[in-house]
């Protein structure tokens, strides 16, 4: 018998999305936002996140599922199976989202895996192993400077359990104040219970927006993700003497800005000596201080990001990038007075039988699909360190992330969606 | 009979500083930061500079000084002369301070103006032209972008009366919401009344810190000023299309803090360029947006301050900066969204017969003293316009301004005080 047949008596072409809804939930969700619209500014348990999760714990309760929260505010909603002693199969992504981004990044993996539970409800399906919608606690770092946060610590990092009771934000509020201030964090600042063993599911599934251009160009359906790959960021601090931008001569300066500016520019030849397309590396973040039209920086802070399906590549990058700062700290007079990696993680692979599951589902939907890697990592990266993963993309407009202009149509959606739906419904027969 | 004879009946080496008080004075003012000592904040119609503001009044009034404000709140302090029709002789400088900066830029030309009234009384002294201290509004450009505005106002700029109606800070509040918020402006957004006729004063003398190295360097005590360094200053913007991070391959980036990068250290080219080591060049600000470590910049702002005594040589960088702006953005495929030359001042001349006074002044008092170039520009430069203008400086500490550690000592402070208050006495006498 054939397994889709197995979880829908009826084809699986007769799956319906409730489009509608799940538009105006996206819209709803970005209302609660630091800017105005259409840019969304939803920082980690800032009003508006808090605001946020409580719009999502509520559509996870209409749509039956059973809600719990840890101590960091991972949100977790349960729908039992009939094997309820078999490890469950579980979907989720993230509602956090950076300055001025916008509002589909992580929010359709949220939005989408709650749908996709009243997808398989209305369909009449029963699961058998339990199936679970999991919101991720500040995948992006803007506030700590911790991306994944949530999921690198579910996932058992023992590293990051430590680093948070030090860990202050940019207004030097501690993670723990910001976590009690959001509702979290009660029991002193134990986070054990954070942690999931390894093997605690069967299989983790995340869907997401491409956030890059090649579903759309080739007019495909449906990504289905092979690699994601490995991300590291850096933190750097040069610093000099400043002084008056008049009065200084330019022999005796020791500028920490320039040093800034050249080592900015020094990432992006590293990055292009590499050779390879898939090696990216940005300055998001270039900070002066005083900061005054008239001073002279005396400190500079850079944070700068980099990424390749090869690890080994990156962190050549890397070592460059560090030797480039050595330079020109040296050339310059400039104090390095800090080059940390910050993080600087393996790429991780998806799961061969959910990679299958993903293009069964694909094919039984009729959708066409191919397989690819993600450039871009997700709270998929981290659970693949506890469980089986895989990760469905959809086409976003012109593959724009992270800014307003971040688009993803409702039928491309409702697509994902579906295949979301068949390939939990088949996980969790498996 | 000796000039100095006809206005002390004593010698001048009798006359008295009280540098206990003038010390505790300067300490006190510092107080009114909205940064942690040793570092000084003090913004513009701040809640701290109001309280300031207060502190200098209330000494202005003990000294016997009849104190008036305008619109913009330069503040005036009177010693009616023995014959009032003449016009005045003034003295002054400003207290407001730049972010993380010292306790001394400004304040030692404020309150070591009402120190110099003081020392004036003390000695039996009797002004033929009124004397009147100034503490002028805004020399640093912090809050809106502007320098010298309180001076430059009251000089006559009509330019900057109609720009001060649309001029907003960081935070999109008015510059009339502002002052009125600091008691100012009452009179709707009529600014008239700030501007002063040519001809107002007979001389304007400012005592200031050196913010070089110069004097301390050559064992000095006294700087008298024959130019002041013609400043400039540019904001640029540019604009891409920004993205993720991760997913945005590095041939279809156009990222503007690459291209502000690319900027700031084409400033510092063009200014060795000049070949003169009076040209100065310097990029205080540089923000990126959004500012995420997973974004790449889409917005980058800068402000570049450039100076020269030789304005011709000045504006030829300025003019190599707007080249480099364009090819850089031409070869990024980035917008260059502003180039905006904020003000692109002309240098100026001290007054003879005041250099003659000042010069006077430190042979009589036997300190020694130099004839040298002011590389930093103060409100001198607006007062210039419409007054002889002379300037006194003094020694600081390794030549440090702008920052937590510049000092100037109480003893070259009171030769400072000194030199002034015989300069203001042979002027008043005039
Ligand atoms: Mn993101
Ligand atoms: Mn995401
Ligand atoms: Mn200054
Ligand atoms: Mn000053």
């Amino acid at each position: 018998i054939h397994e889709s047949q197995s979880c829908f008596p009826n084809s699986v072409s007769s799956l319906s999305v409730d489009a509608q809804s799940l538009q105006k939930q996206i819209d709803e969700l970005s209302t609660f936002s630091d800017t105005p619209a259409p840019s969304v500014t939803r920082i980690l348990y800032s009003e508006n996140d808090v605001l946020a999760r409580r719009y999502i714990k509520n559509l996870m309760g209409l749509s039956g599922l059973s809600v719990r929260e840890d101590a960091v505010g991972n949100i977790y909603g349960r729908w039992d199976g009939y094997e309820p002693e078999l490890t469950p199969v579980a979907t989720g992504s993230h509602i956090d989202a950076i300055p001025y981004s916008g509002k589909y990044d992580g929010v359709v993996g949220v939005l989408g895996a709650i749908e996709a539970i009243n997808v398989l409800r209305r369909s009449g399906f029963k699961p058998k192993r339990s199936l679970e919608v999991i919101l991720f606690t500040s995948e992006e770092p803007t506030r700590f400077g911790i991306s994944c946060l949530g999921s690198r610590l579910l996932a058992g990092s023992e590293a990051l359990e430590k680093a948070l009771k030090t860990t202050v934000d940019g207004q030097n509020i501690s993670f723990f104040d910001a976590a009690r201030s959001a509702g979290y964090a009660n029991d002193q600042e134990d986070l054990s219970g954070v942690f999931l063993k390894e093997g605690s599911y069967s299989a983790f599934v995340e869907l997401h927006i491409e956030q890059g251009p090649i579903l759309e160009e080739e007019g495909i359906s449906i990504g289905i993700v092979t690699a994601i790959a490995a991300p590291a960021s850096i933190k750097v601090d040069f610093e000099g003497n400043g002084g008056h931008a008049g009065a200084v001569l330019m022999p005796n300066r020791n500028d920490a800005g320039l040093a800034a500016a050249e080592l900015a520019l020094a990432v992006e030849k590293h990055v292009l000596e590499s050779g390879s397309i898939d090696t990216v590396g940005t300055v998001g973040i270039l900070e002066l201080h005083p900061g005054a039209i008239n001073s002279i920086p005396s400190k500079s802070h850079l944070e700068i990001d980099t990424r390749d399906i090869d690890e080994k590549r990156r962190n050549t990058v890397i070592e460059r990038i560090h030797q480039s700062a050595i330079i020109i700290s040296k050339n310059r007079g400039v104090g390095l007075s800090e080059f940390k990696i910050i993080n600087q993680d393996p790429p991780a692979l998806s799961d061969k039988s959910i990679i299958q599951a993903m293009e069964a589902a694909s094919r039984e939907l009729d959708l066409s699909h191919k397989l690819m890697i993600s450039r871009a990592y997700h709270d998929s990266l981290f659970m693949a360190r506890i469980s089986p993963m895989g990760m469905i993309f959809i086409p976003c407009y012109k593959g724009y992330s992270h800014k307003p202009e971040e688009h993803a149509s409702i039928e491309n959606i409702a697509n994902g969606v579906k295949v979301l739906a068949v390939t939990l419904a088949k996980l969790s027969l498996n």
